[in-house]
């Protein structure tokens, strides 16, 4: 009954294998090892994007705030949602590495409407030199809220970009989450619906740490390159990075890790939907759920050994009855007994 | 025959099996797993610095940057050698974290002398306002060039650093190299030799890509935390940092390794200085060495199959006789036989 | 009838006389010119603040964003208002010379409210390490709409702030323009309600390019000095803004012009109610009013000769009675006589 | 007797004649006034530069720093002279602005060599992605130690630029007093040689403190304008920049007001050689002098009034016969008589 994090399971033992066997002899570093040139392809492949430029970084922040660097201006703004993780959990990185500042566009199921962003983007310049300038539009696929754009939603916000020449970065910690959720292809979801630019992750879908950021214009490659080693996030062991995403993307483990993870939200959610004190704040189109419970049902729940989030109320006192919000997200490790489990104890207390 | 680097080597089985041995079961992240405790507990044993913060990136271009910026203000300059990783080799990394510039001090055989140190740091300031201000000193040991200071030499350094109020930094990539160089203890070779925090590897001594920064001011560690995860290099899935260095610490592995890698070294130097060809630019103190010979005798080891960097000198064309300048670095991985046939390679030119 | 800006006037020829006299011979420069030491004194006696620190700079981008640089941690965040200049007008120069970000706080007449910034302020540092810090709260007044807080008002603020151990900074470029406004002292509308450093603007007032930065805690005043030169901020020949600032402050001129100012508005003021095709946006409590008229009104008034910005609404095409949003500044300059034109022609379209 | 610094004089009287002249009535902002206009005309007249971007500001830190920010990528390294006022005077602001570091190349007569420029430049990218990239070189005229390059020497120096594709920037700080020692046209000391950009200063030469950045390409023109409003360097009431400016490059001024200054210098200088004990160290090409004399002639102009640096010795105690270095400014406003009688108090104790 773990659900505080995808990020807290294991990776997967296929991952770890793959980094056993990267475990020998001599090899080149920096990602000049043939291992990457094989990420790389993988990649290209995955996304139908042969030009393509392919990096690896070891955490979320560092993809999403090297990315955006490399597509802001110091003077610029960056357009994304007011729960984005860019902005609300990465303390400040994103600014720092790109001097740009953040414009919050005001969301709907922690998705930013079209209007609100045509509003937000024209809002800006409007006051030439003085003010920040138009930059890039960050979307987060899945949101943070367990939602997931639909292609149309997608297009839509990109297509508002593209009206201003804004570039397009998606925020993808959880992209196969969303991707599965979907049913289409990672090309799909990024350039063939106007993204610029992806942080494809892996942490939080069976990976020890590792983030892919690809960025479909290849003309930007060197410099990202330049910004990831003078942030330090070039590592000299490089194989060790591309051992991971190879096993991650060979045999199509990526797709079977996030489909495990979406079917226990699924089965988790189905269970809460028939709990008559419970209610789902979102739509839980992936692998996570708010969901809001009498501070009774938690407290057993706590009891029998669950953990997660309480995202909203006082975990610790005041009235039984009183409803608390819980944030529960499910790994490709979490198990459909666990969700059982956890179901019970839930209606155990009705 | 593989002398290009101490980072292209393989990661010790030990270190491999505590990563698989870690990859079980759901844990706290962020460095809030036991494991990080356990390991701050061996840092500060090992360093004998009951307060000492400790905590763990991924590379050496992040620790060195995280730790100047939390011991240096922006308007500072960064005191050290012509060679210093940090000049050289982080791609303007030292100066984005901290926003101080660098001055550089002459050295001999890579290690700055304590009359240009001080003349140096009593030159800044001169100017009031209007030039940078005195910063840190940071000391490479094993220096750049495979040299390692000994206590008296660092304790010189550390003295006139004191004079000015300035803190002392240690870029420690090979800090085990030097310490059983030295033969001391790790308290001897820092705090109780006036250096005030570590980068303490563990990269190239063995591990996949785990450094220590160790801050014997318990009170800059919160600022080091932000800093960290400002720069995005606080890891979700820490476990597996800090998995690889209890692995390191336990049971002298790290020591172990570090013999090792110098042993070779060791062996290699005795074997060029019977060459006649050969000469050694600096004392191969640790697990490094520059030597020059001609460019016939790297043709031929070349096409015999070894691996290293030329650090002057053409390599493709030009005289036979002409001589070269090779670096030869020796990791915990290398056999007494590479080096044996390395040797014997050589002088079957003569 | 130009109402455009009040800093689109010219100096008052007090100061440009001081200029002349300033004029003459050889002096130090960089601020410790004899007249600098008096204009520090004539601050602190005008703020009947004895420690306090005075610079000067020539721009109120400059003052703010060194002066929140001083008081904010690069990981923090800084509090304002959503039409805060610092964040509206002023391209990122806060968060580049902070490096932190900024948060805006709800406002009600663009002053923030005490409860919101509560709220505001609660919720970062939740996340730990994740999110930004609590930084500076940063208070304009007289406010981006010509509102002035009351002194309760800015005690309701800073007390709020001080909950959290916040300074608190205020963005004083219409400085002199509130106090007037208030009829209270300096000290009573800063560091005796709880602000810790101002912008303290003369430029709008009848400078021709002065801003002073007032710090009460003088232990911020050497770090404040290194980062205004490390912004280019600091001027050789500072005679020039002293003796500018020198002039401001002899016998009242600095609340004199700013009465003057002030009773444009309040004449202007005075006449829209009258119009009754006109409404007041904002209680014009100094130099400013937000307007809203139709547009057959303002073509009218443009044809006559007036100048003043449309803040919103086209004002080049449509129904001749869609309103407009006008707005419109007085400064020490503007007559009497101006304004009653500007009425005059307003009134003859009713 | 003062020759302290050339920003330590006063402004010229035309100069705050067309300061008053500027003071009446209202006027655009933020360099959209007509005057702006005009100063950017009779820019691109003086530099027979049709398309030259002209901008003002109002120190000489802030235009080196936008300029070197607009040419430089973050991950560069500049090239300068270890005496290079934006190495030794500017508090790390052209590091703050542009990101970039600086990279100090052997000189001679504080004139970098073009080989040791070709040596520094060839050094940097040798190393990939691990060391900063090539970035602007910056070319001091007047150096600071009073020598000027001859057009040979320029154009030998951004030859070497062109090689490796280094954009030249020129610290012009002392423009005319090296143009009016050159005899030659600002075209020809510019871009005709190979400069990309230069500050053009005003200050140090009879302003109150502007300087012009002039940039031969205007594509950067924009970046500049949004680095100079994010560095809080764009004036509001503008106006009195460009009036400024204007008066300056009108009939003449700036090239009479420089002459003025060397023909002083060059006073200074006769005098100076024919004193037995007086040394001067580098050829005083300008408007400055280094010259090394006993501590008794030191002690003696001291006590007659004169006003100047002591560069290096210990101007309070010691051997009298002890040679001391003494820096000579002369600005447009030193007399003849001043330097009479500087030399006869010097001659009188012979």
């Amino acid at each position: 009954m773990f659900f505080a994090s995808d990020n807290a399971g294991p990776a997967h033992p296929s991952v770890m294998q793959a980094l056993v066997d990267a475990n020998a002899g001599y090899t080149s570093g920096y990602g000049a090892e043939q291992a990457m040139a094989d990420v790389t392809a993988q990649i290209r492949t995955a996304f139908e994007a042969p030009d393509a430029a392919v990096y690896l970084v070891a955490t979320g922040t560092a993809a999403n705030s090297i990315l955006l660097a490399t597509m802001a201006n110091p003077w610029d703004t960056i357009f994304c949602s007011p729960m984005a993780h860019i902005h609300e959990d990465e303390c400040n990185a994103p600014e720092f590495y790109s001097g740009a500042k953040l414009t919050l566009v005001p969301a709907t199921n922690a998705k930013m409407t079209p209007d609100a962003l045509r509003a937000a983007i024209a809002n800006e310049e409007s006051r030439g030199v003085h003010g920040p300038q138009r930059g890039p539009v960050s979307i987060t696929q899945v949101t943070e809220k367990g939602t997931v754009h639909s292609l149309e939603e997608l297009r839509a916000l990109t297509a508002v970009a593209k009206e201003f020449d804004c570039p397009v970065h998606m925020d993808g910690a959880r992209f196969t989450n969303a991707l599965v959720s979907l049913g289409c292809t990672a090309a799909e979801m990024t350039w063939k619906s106007g993204v610029d630019a992806v942080s494809f992750g892996g942490t939080k879908n069976g990976l020890m740490g590792v983030e892919a950021c690809v960025i479909f214009d290849p003309k930007l490659a060197w410099e990202f390159e330049l910004r990831r080693k003078r942030g330090g996030h070039l590592f000299s062991k490089h194989r060790y990075l591309s051992a991971q995403m190879a096993a991650y993307l060979k045999d199509d483990l990526w797709l079977d890790l996030a489909a495990k993870a979406n079917a226990r939200t699924t089965q988790l959610a189905t269970g809460l939907r028939q709990h008559n004190q419970a209610e789902l704040l979102f739509e839980p189109d992936a692998n996570m759920i708010f969901a809001r419970y009498p501070r009774r049902d938690h407290k057993r729940l706590l009891d029998a050994g669950a953990n997660y989030y309480v995202w909203d109320g006082d975990a610790h006192a005041g009235d039984p009855d009183e409803p608390l919000i819980a944030r529960l997200v499910t790994d490709w490790s979490a198990t459909p007994e666990a969700v059982d489990q956890f179901l019970t104890v839930l209606r155990d207390g009705s």
